[in-house]
């Protein structure tokens, strides 16, 4: 049975009725876009997730990648499904006109991404690489980096790649050893190994063009005296052609839980004479950059997450409906046949719960699309301003909590699939196996916690945190003078938990002021969890605000739709926002217990 | 690096501090015993599972068994290790001297198993099964067929199964199809197909003898008209010689996420002219019958989700204390060398978790084990009589706690291993894909739910429960008498879970009287996570007390065991416990989101 890749009622209404992408078409950028063109793009983005990419995800998944001759051996089908990918203009779907793009808001090419991504993630990782890496040359590079790479990248003749973490250093980019040496020219030479490259190597296209942090001789010591450079596989000649291979080398394939359509490499750089490269951006300054790369990425992290959770949500809902065993309690019978799963209520409460998960990750990350397109394109100074407070606050939780809870989505998928589940004939376990990777990479949920903490809460004197609180707050009273009782008590919830929220944020950064960080921050992964489920619970009454207006008492598939989002909501009320209570107890206490634990104790 | 299998400490600590096994010397059926050969048993165990098991763990997941020309491959050390772990005795360890068994007791044989679990688990599973089927032919099955194939089960020449689940009905015995027709001789010759039957065939021993679940036509419907059989893959001759082929043939085996060194099979039953079985116990009891088995398999399951959370937990602490990364937030001069990654305080949160779940689920387990040395050798009616209410109401909790929260434990190795744990080298990512079969196999979680709450909390008018809760009543004054001022805290915290406990259990029967039973069963795995928190909780503050009074001032290792338990502890209460507040509320609203949630909403 071939499972749907996403809900596309619930992706028609975060799309348009939470986030009114419509409205996106009156900016100067998109203006030859219409609700019209958003949904044919989406539409051949499914079609083409669902002909190419989802077709070979499990054969991908049993012949991962092999390292043979020095060289990377994929499956055929993932070239196959790549150069699709690219003659349908995926690649440049939301860059500019000029640049041959479909110059679509990100909220669109998001949406579109993730369904490739819930239809094959492993064979989804080359050209989400590509993508970002283009935007990060698009967004920092020279001119002449511009003209030089872009077009190959657009196109699909080259691939990206971002090389950050080397063996020894992963969290700690401080510690990196790679080293530039700069040439009389004003090129570099550098020296050294990366490790996690995902899409490190293959033939999938003609070049690679390699991202990498490495330090310039001389340079300030730790994180400041990184910079980046960008390093192909193959060097061009002065016309553009392939020309020398560059000094780079496949050192090895990392095999890995899942996500294995994906080559993931250990890289070694300058093992010969030094591996040419150019500065992107200014020296040392490198970290700043690729941050640039690395906020969409995280969002694309928890895109993704989101995306394997959906899917195997609705694997497992299928699978509920078409499964029968045992029988209602109320009605044991056993002359009478045995009912579909999903009648059982602890069937159901596993649905559920994976209903709320994904559908509350997906609005969180097309939220944070949506803030991208109003950094880019809002028309006022103000608009753009709050735009960039917003997703800097947003971007941990955004990479971290869909890759815990749809993960956790995943564990009830398998559940719900009882044995079925846990072979390897059904996909749920592959998912799972999948989307336990995106709590590690891209900065692990600890380190999102030290961002979220340690940085963004009080940047700017706290205003990106301020600026979420008030519309918050808006939903909150908006659902306080509800007719419904049911969203008037989620509101106060919700206001509830948000005044906790931020009286920890003032309790923790006075703490933080009179030198003890260390406490504060011993927690940060408390407070990660308590914002995230106060930013979903925020979501999900939007979303329950839109439809109690919307639900009508005609029976149907509309009824049944706005029902289920009310009973989701309703749930993630009751059986998740209470969980707020117990962090906030342990935030409000500053908790020392982890901190006063030694290591001699263990 | 060859990490630990176990905390020896902890290991010593629970089975004489904790549980006084030294005590059961003094009982008849132990008396050849003492400490000394309870620890040089452990320490055999010990040396066997790390020299035999451990180093092809593995192997034998990237080599998983093969079906060729109709028969099983497996990698030839899986062979070698059973062979060693038989010449061993720990086959019979737990059976009577008169059938070639040590004697010895159940906690000290669960103790040493749970040794080769970690070591290796799909290797374990064959011994696994076999003794459990023993032990059900032991209880369960005439002198006759004690005397013709206990001695070969015990001898390892034949390994055993238990054939529950159809390829239709797992959870749902009930439907089971298997029909046993019987013969003019007294046999009977049996017809259907068996799903998920691990250890279901292989070459590693002389015969396999399956004890499988079967209607015999006729009978009652439902559960009431399962039968219970014992069917060889070959039949013996007269003189007991291995003879002619029974007609079971293996269909297919599955292919698993993990656990993937036991085969799991279909077996095709009476593909030609039946397959000759044995009834054991009386006709239409097999369920009941089967249970001496399946409760045994259970806290099997439980120490076994256990003890490869705690193997996790070991390989991350070792990881933790060797890997480099990060300097301390109050001191980030980057010029100096970065710290070991168990110095932060977000990876000591995930150790200390890890250690909470797996120490505490050990606790737990050894107990239940314990129990059963009670049921069949303590001196009193009485005392035997309350270790059989305790069994009944702990083991759901037994074999459901551990298997949730243990593989938490074993994603959080995962995490603390960043990158690294995501990968085939370490064994953190295979413990956690072995450990996701235990929620669902012996009973999925969900059904431990139903029978923890539909069944033994209200048996014998609530005996069970009320046994369970004046023990745990006992812990909590004590701790509450304390001179700690922690454990006193501790102890009034598992004063009011408890109360709660009680009151939902008096609530939900009343529900239940009153017809409502669909609405009391709805929560049924929310009042299992309360009720394993609460059990959970009472067994680590039994743990503190005695470490409380243990704890010297003298520095050293001993201090730092007990500091580290009262740590553990402190963990629980402070970050676990409180989550039982949310779950109570739940319950006791009698909270229907579930139910309510309609299969068209979704």
């Amino acid at each position: 049975m071939q499972a749907r890749l996403i809900d596309r009622r619930d992706l028609d209404f975060l799309l348009y009725d939470v986030l009114d992408c419509e409205a996106l078409t009156s900016r100067e950028r998109f203006r030859e876009h219409s609700r019209d063109t958003f949904d044919a793009v989406i539409d051949a983005a499914h079609t083409l997730a669902v002909e190419q990419f989802a077709p070979h995800a499990k054969a991908v998944d049993e012949h991962e990648p092999r390292f043979v001759d020095g060289r990377v051996e994929i499956i055929p089908e993932v070239k196959a499904a790549l150069d699709a990918f690219r003659d349908s203009g995926f690649l440049a779907a939301g860059f500019d006109a000029s640049l041959g793009g479909m110059q679509l808001p990100i909220t669109i090419t998001q949406a579109c991404f993730g369904l490739f991504t819930a239809a094959n993630v492993g064979t989804a990782g080359y050209p989400f690489l590509t993508i970002a890496n283009a935007h990060l040359i698009a967004a920092c590079g020279t001119d002449a980096q511009r003209a030089t790479w872009l077009p190959h990248l657009l196109s699909g003749r080259f691939f990206g790649t971002m090389c950050l973490s080397e063996p020894h250093a992963g969290s700690g980019l401080a510690d990196i050893r790679t080293r530039a040496e700069p040439q009389p020219d004003g090129s570099y030479r550098l020296f050294g190994q990366k490790m996690w490259i995902s899409a490190g190597d293959h033939e999938l296209a003609e070049n690679i063009v390699h991202l990498v942090l490495a330090k310039i001789p001389g340079g300030p010591p730790g994180t400041r005296g990184i910079s980046l450079f960008l390093v192909p596989k193959w060097r061009l000649t002065p016309d553009g052609a392939i020309g020398e291979r560059n000094d780079v080398a496949l050192v090895g394939l990392n095999h890995k839980m899942g996500y294995r359509g994906t080559t993931n490499c250990v890289l070694g750089f300058g093992e010969r004479d030094g591996a040419w490269g150019e500065l992107v951006g200014a020296p040392h300054q490198g970290l700043a950059v690729m941050f640039h790369m690395m906020n969409e990425a995280r969002i694309g992290v928890g895109l993704g997450a989101t995306m394997l959770g959906y899917s195997g949500y609705l694997h497992a809902l299928a699978y509920a409906r078409d499964r029968a065993q045992g029988r209602p309690i109320g009605d044991r019978d056993p002359t009478r046949p045995p009912v579909k799963i999903v009648e059982h209520p602890d069937v159901r409460r596993m649905l559920l719960a994976q209903k709320a998960y994904v559908e509350g990750a997906l609005a969180l990350c097309l939220f944070a699309a949506r803030l991208v397109d109003d950094l880019g394109t809002a028309d006022t100074d103000k608009a753009r301003n709050d735009a960039r407070l917003l997703l800097e606050v947003l971007t941990p939780i955004v990479k971290a909590w869909p890759s815990q809870w749809c993960l956790a989505a995943n564990d009830l998928a398998i559940q719900v699939h009882g044995g079925y589940g846990y072979t390897r004939e059904y996909p749920v376990e592959r998912l799972y196996r999948d989307n336990r990777l995106n709590p590690i990479h891209e900065g692990t949920n600890g380190i999102q916690a030290l961002d979220l903490l340690g940085r963004k809460v009080g940047m700017e004197d706290g205003a990106a945190m301020q600026k979420l609180a008030m519309l918050i707050d808006l939903t909150a009273r908006e659902a306080r003078a509800s007719d419904s009782a049911e969203l008037r008590a989620h509101g106060q919830a919700l206001t509830d938990h948000l005044a906790n929220v931020m009286e920890v944020v003032r309790n923790l950064l006075c703490a933080t002021d009179r030198g003890h960080a260390e406490i504060a921050l011993a927690n940060a992964h408390v407070f990660l969890e308590l914002a995230g489920h106060v930013v979903v619970g925020w979501l999900w009454l939007k979303q329950a605000l839109i439809c109690v207006k919307q639900v009508g008492t005609e029976p149907g598939p509309q009824r049944d739709f706005h029902m289920g989002k009310l009973q989701a909501c309703a749930w993630f009320f009751r059986w998740e926002m209470p969980k707020c209570t117990h962090w906030h107890r342990l935030l409000d206490t500053l908790d020392t217990t982890c901190l006063d634990m030694q290591d001699a104790w263990f």
